[in-house]
């Protein structure tokens, strides 16, 4: 058999994992959260479940979800997404990106992608035949140079990815990164696509910026999200994609033969559950205080602490305690420090080596403060 | 936007459900149970979420569910599948046929596809470049002719989809035909797609005869099941792919980039329920005595009852009472008659009219006798 992906293996999440599982360490590798969802969340499931809500949802989704989110972006950005033609639930945000990217891209397209870089992007792109084209940020994850974006568009550029709050590196897109995307996309005709999917979980006053809410950019926009992360249900697998009616139309041809439709039951639960906004506003600083207990207990140990301004992530550079190439030193810790981490060389297109770990701080308190003991042991 | 799909609209599922909506007529088009699942499968969804299975399942399912599925198939066709490396769960069997398809298609690919043919397979290889080349089934749905797929076999042939019992028709392929496909993917290396999710609904003591239960077949063979249809939760979007090895770590690499993984409450709980056979190994008499009651109910009518040898559907042509298209009358049957059906023409590649409408029959023994006296004051 002929791969059609040659260059994946495992991913990086499965394989650390597995290895936290095997060494029996810390897991703050993969980003899930530790805690349960609400109770009230697990109720609405099972009310729906025995109300009979068990068979074919819409191949668009629920409509009262999709008008739950129509409201809650409207709230956010001021446009205003229809719920019958520019709204359509998806098998998380996973599916909704793969989705989005088979739409608009064809063989030959390239299509712009800012590294380090969530694994799925570029194995979508590929399958439909499209080129990732890689914007590196600078490694203080302090600011993103549009010049050299501008400068990697060809006359082949389809699209361009973003993701804010970015995985791996916890950035926020700015205000002006969004106007100067929308800028270049506008002057370009290229399609946007915006995993937005940590949208609610934002740090030190600072703001999410949707892609949404730039009208101009909105209308050249495929908007993913999910609940997974907002609601602490990574495993229940309901997202969303938002987009122009004649967008959504395309996408939809392909959702709805690629899995038809999602999971019935959890689409009427989460429309209700969405009603009360506090469910979801409150989630920042539940998240902040989290990320600053993680990194009041790791301070010490040597490691240089990166900005993170949002997500469920902590990069630390360890380029001044030693020259092991990440992913070494990410299964060292493991193995023999107890605590799981992600090399952040595995969102690269190419071989690097930032020499840069990803911990995940969506855990409860004390397993944030066991790790940071471990992890002060170890390193 | 440039469609990837260009041919495709609205499916006929949708569409004839909406329109079924909109008159309040009786929804026998639309293939899904009107009755609900065993309460005791809804308390395990229950009890599975309280337990706090709400994160991401593994990406190629959770363990327990590999092995039930394992175990089940090994009962039934003595064929042992691997759970670690054969056997992947899927959003609902519509994902795993995706999966399969864009697994094995490549630009220029031919795939042998029966027709009435089940509305996601042609998409599906359109938008892995493949092409399909039909053939059509005799009108009686009484035999496969075997001499014409092998005529149909040319060096761009890729692969084979098959699917038993069929939807739509309710043919049960046999035995010599499962032979007959064996020899000729064997002849022209073939890839096997086997679409089985009415495995456990067969009639009049006819056997379902798996691809997985003749050894060389299988190993050319993914095998796509689901437990939408055996446990009446079409909604849960719970399918798997059973495929060797090779071809199963192919398959994962892109259902992991497509969904990642699916549902992790609904995987433990459908686990533990198929424990039971009986769960499942009722089902065939349950539905018999549906398609007893309707065909029954409406003999009289004029109606010339095709044979429905197992799944959720009667096919009937009215040849001998009208001239009508059959979307037509299908179209006409809703708003007038107050019963939705589906026309068979929406399973062809072509524009066709054989004057046949399909009528699902898993719903309540009186919504089954109503329907059946709508149809005699309208017919
Ligand atoms: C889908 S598994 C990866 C989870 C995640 O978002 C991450 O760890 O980056
Ligand atoms: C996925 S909607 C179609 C349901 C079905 O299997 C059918 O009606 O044929």
């Amino acid at each position: 058999i002929q791969s059609k992906l040659p260059k994946v293996g495992t991913t990086i999440f499965t394989r650390m994992s597995k290895l936290a599982e095997d060494y029996k360490a810390i897991n703050l590798a993969q980003g899930f959260p530790e805690f349960d969802c609400s109770p009230d969340l697990q109720k609405l499931v099972d009310k729906y479940i025995r109300r009979g809500k068990n068979q074919y949802a819409p191949m668009a989704g629920v409509m009262a979800l999709r008008e739950g989110i129509s409201q809650k972006v409207f709230a956010a950005t001021k446009t205003e997404y229809h719920p019958e033609t520019e709204i359509t639930i998806t098998s998380g945000a996973t599916e909704a990106l793969y989705v989005a990217i088979s739409t608009v891209v064809n063989p030959g397209d390239e299509v712009i992608v800012f590294e380090p870089a969530y694994d799925s992007y570029v194995p979508a792109i590929e399958m439909n035949g499209g080129i990732p084209v890689f914007v590196t940020l600078d490694p203080q994850y302090e600011y993103i140079d549009w010049e050299i974006v501008n400068s990697k568009v060809t006359e082949k550029t389809k699209a361009i990815i973003i993701n804010t709050p970015h995985n791996p590196t916890g950035k926020v897109w700015t205000e002006s990164d969004l106007k100067q995307l929308d800028f270049l996309a506008e002057k370009n005709s290229l399609f946007v696509i915006s995993d937005e999917v940590y949208e609610y979980i934002i740090f030190d006053d600072l703001r999410h910026v949707s892609a949404a809410s730039i009208p101009s950019l909105a209308s050249r926009t495929f908007l993913c999200g999910s609940f997974g992360k907002t609601f602490h249900v990574t495993g229940w697998k309901v997202g969303y994609c938002l987009a122009p009616k004649e967008f959504t139309t395309e996408f939809r041809k392909i959702h709805q033969f690629m899995v038809f439709s999602v999971i019935t039951p959890f689409q009427f639960a989460i429309a209700e559950f969405l009603k009360e906004p506090d469910h979801y506003l409150s989630l920042s600083a539940f998240y902040e205080s989290k990320r600053n207990i993680f990194n009041e207990a790791i301070k010490d140990i040597g490691f240089v602490l990166k900005p993170s301004e949002g997500s469920f992530f902590q990069n630390v550079s360890y380029k001044n305690l030693s020259e092991e190439h990440d992913l070494v030193l990410a299964e060292r810790l493991t193995k023999e420090g107890g605590v799981a981490s992600i090399p952040l060389s595995a969102f690269y297109g190419e071989e690097t080596n930032f020499r840069v770990l990803r911990f995940c701080f969506a855990k409860n308190d004390d397993t944030l403060l066991r790790a940071a003991e471990l992890l002060n042991k170890v390193v």
